[in-house]
């Protein structure tokens, strides 16, 4: 199958979702594609396990996506080779009472990953600019000093949560987080094809939310606003990548290649060095479990 | 190979650890142990979709064992197929300052997995009735009111600790979690040889530490706390397992086996159904999107 080119899919200066591809399949069967899959992340195990032993860099993967777009299942096939040890999932959901007594940023920070450790933000503190800026009324339920009506959130608000986004992503890059951003990038026509199939899949039936017809109306606007906000927040230290999502076996292929290639190139990753002093006093150590 | 008969690991009345199993091989060869553990976590993995997608449980294993009884190993291979996303490991050390601060239960209480989701305690709250017990100075630091000296650290001591625990678990069981307690139960000469590997493996040296022979000159002080944590604390809604663990690959197999069967026993664990009132609209819906 063809080499992947992870650069192709990163966002360097801008990105025009429309014409962005939705699907990939790298000339490759489902089978091929599963059996590099496998090996990606065989490897990315391998790496992991180096990382939590180092212990001074943690990892944040960030995933967003519309709807169906193949979020849980990434997550599930992608780290299924990490030691479970490791791995630290936070699904975002509407947030609590207690969350909106803090700033947006709150309930991310302190799900961050610990040094050693990947962390999966499964929906970021990216909605803070996606489904509250679709939907202005959410907003204005977080109690924003200033903010007292819906025609307070204006560009100059978005603008200065995208700043405090940017700085916050480049104050935890500087303290040991690598960060990525996935966007997984589906049709509006496979959206189709995926709720139609909860609908007419009996077992899959429970997944259906009448909520996700409504959503799917406001499509365009949510393009328009994952676009501002993919162009506003991509940086060399935090950057987003753009990934066919319509065929998802390709989409969780270019994931894993993806971060396996960057984790890659932190060649000061490795498992740490003996103490000195422990050192010099191996053949003790042994010299005393073998006359035991 | 022999079926895997779990009732023969579960501790009912009580249990002597001196004359306890700590190998098994079930006669099949190391690959066939794999297979079959392959299969049962493929069939865990499936469970713990609909443990997810029900919502109302949540599972907590606990795992104890001796310095190198092959923990972290274990949560890597058990937990493979699961989804990432409804997994939480907690390994927990030296508590901090802050964790001291509040009472010794405080800090598992909070790392209690959601319901919906599998929690790992990688040593649990007994490390306050073994390790705290084997130095009882380590307890001492723990500022509890009405302990001022080692001294006071007396069998009413332990006692209250074992009440509290059972009362612990006796209220979280009662609100919905199924708790699974495992003793990898090792050989001191399994735990001499893990060690030596651990010494003369050049890859493997920087996960020895020598406060591991140490403790292991402490080994039947260990064993003796273990074996009465285990007996006052093996209830029917929280039962201790002990799992022979000088064959790794065995002691995985009976760990996954032991949780699959207990979980089938819960026949209310299933997807949810849909709300009356979407269902009844299905096909408008499916309309909806047929037509667009």
């Amino acid at each position: 199958m063809n080499k992947i080119d992870i650069d192709s899919y990163r966002v360097k200066e801008s990105i025009t979702l429309n014409t962005a591809a939705t699907f990939e399949n790298f000339d490759a069967d489902d089978a091929k594609l599963k059996k590099k899959l496998e090996k990606i992340r065989r490897e990315l195990g391998e790496f992991q396990d180096v990382l939590y032993a180092h212990g001074k860099y943690s990892v944040l993967m960030c995933l967003q996506g519309m709807d169906t777009s193949g979020k849980d299942s990434l997550i599930r096939e992608v780290f299924k080779d990490f030691n479970a040890r490791g791995v630290v999932v936070h699904s975002f959901k509407v947030p609590t009472a207690l969350e909106l007594k803090h700033d947006f940023l709150w309930r991310h920070y302190i799900a961050l990953p610990a040094k050693g450790k990947v962390g999966v933000f499964n929906r970021t503190h990216y909605e803070n600019v996606l489904v509250t800026r679709v939907h202005p009324e959410y907003v204005m339920g977080e109690h924003i000093p200033g903010i007292h009506k819906v025609a307070d959130l204006n560009d100059a608000f978005w603008e200065k949560r995208f700043e405090q986004i940017n700085n916050f992503e480049k104050h935890i890059a500087a303290n040991g987080t690598i960060i990525f951003k996935f966007f997984l990038h589906l049709s509006k026509e496979e959206q189709r094809q995926r709720l139609l199939r909860r609908l007419n899949l009996k077992r899959k039936n429970w997944k259906f939310s009448p909520g996700d017809l409504k959503e799917r109306k406001l499509w365009d606007r949510y393009q328009e606003c994952y676009e501002d906000a993919i162009n506003k927040t991509s940086k060399t230290h935090a950057p987003w990548f753009v990934i066919p999502a319509d065929n998802k076996k390709a989409a969780r292929l270019i994931v894993a290649e993806t971060m396996l290639q960057e984790l890659k190139k932190y060649k000061d990753i490795k498992e740490p060095e003996l103490d000195d002093k422990i050192k010099a006093n191996l053949e003790d150590y042994k010299n005393q479990l073998e006359k035991e």
